[in-house]
């Protein structure tokens, strides 16, 4: 107890939330990086420089590679899902379940989906990455299910409901997949709009 | 014309055949390469030790990397779909759905896919590859839809079908990508379950 007086106090705050800007921007700019020039091009030192902090820096937070950029992965999906949840705060959308569908989707076009699949790529052929991204990967998962289920206003305790709200996610994903080389906009949309009219029925 | 006797006639056609089987053994092995080491891994030379072929003859075959691996997908994408189509020789088979959407589905759970998929972050990657990829995907993609429509006994004149086979071909290339780290067949084969009910109920 005792020691600490409210001089120290106010000079330790404002560290700390340097230092949680400094995180944040190495997190940024890990996900950029990722996306951009995959798990090859996309080392610390890379990071660093983008996010305009020394490689010690860097390492203080992140001591090696694979904590950089899972926490970096885990810490954009995060963000999405909060951004999410604000588009409607009403909760359960069944009014407008088409919005939901192209939302959710939409998780699984912009840069976070690339800088996740590189790390998926390269999580499948380095041993000492795969159990961690393989862990990332469940928890992103069950949140974007959890989140998925509100919005739809699904009812899991009917029989399949919880496999169409799945099968529903890995569409979402596959959508992604092909948005990787050419801009799929135009067909997705139509995707979209036709699996929504589906889905509407199913969760009725 | 003249000059080419019988006897060289008979020599050449065994040659010709000799040389259908290396370029074979080399697609064969590009594809198990890529999914098992990915990209970077993935060199001429070594195709050519896997498949026991000099790196001569690998480039007589295949001048480039790029030429040898985007070869080596579209060839084995079309020897799945021929045995794809020959696994339901009655063709349309709307009465049983279910075993033709697993069927699809299975296209995405195996080392094809891997390799594709690893051929496609390279590509995102790398623009000599890019062009190449995008071409690829975009016939081997049509070809699938093609036997999707015509398996599933799915009718594109009605509006919104043609939406509903892509969309399931989506879900299909996402449950492929569930399926990189982790073995995922039991939930899989829930979901597939699922949606191969509500694809009943869309296409009739």
């Amino acid at each position: 107890m005792g020691g600490v007086s409210t001089a120290d106090r106010a000079e330790r705050v404002p560290k700390q939330d340097r230092s949680r800007a400094t995180r944040q921007r190495l997190l940024e700019a890990a996900v950029a990086c990722l996306a951009e020039h995959g798990w090859a091009g996309s080392t610390v030192s890379v990071v660093a420089e983008r996010a305009g902090v020394s490689r010690g820096a860097a390492q203080h937070h992140f001591p090696t590679r694979e904590d950089l950029f899972t926490a970096a992965v885990e810490y954009v999906a995060e963000e999405r899902s909060v951004a999410l949840r604000a588009l409607f705060p009403e909760g359960a959308a069944a009014g407008d379940r088409h919005a939901v569908v192209a939302a959710l989707v939409d998780l699984y076009t912009g840069p976070l989906f690339r800088a996740a699949l590189h790390l998926w790529v390269a999580a499948s052929d380095e041993d000492q990455l795969r159990g961690r991204v393989t862990e990332l990967e469940a928890r992103v998962g069950r949140e974007t299910h959890r989140i998925a289920v509100d919005l739809l206003g699904a009812d899991e305790t009917r029989p399949g409901v919880r496999e169409t709200v799945q099968g529903l996610l890995d569409m979402a994903r596959g959508l992604g997949l092909a948005n990787l080389l050419t801009d799929d906009t135009a067909r997705r949309e139509r995707v979209v709009q036709q699996w929504a009219g589906l889905l509407d029925e199913a969760l009725d």
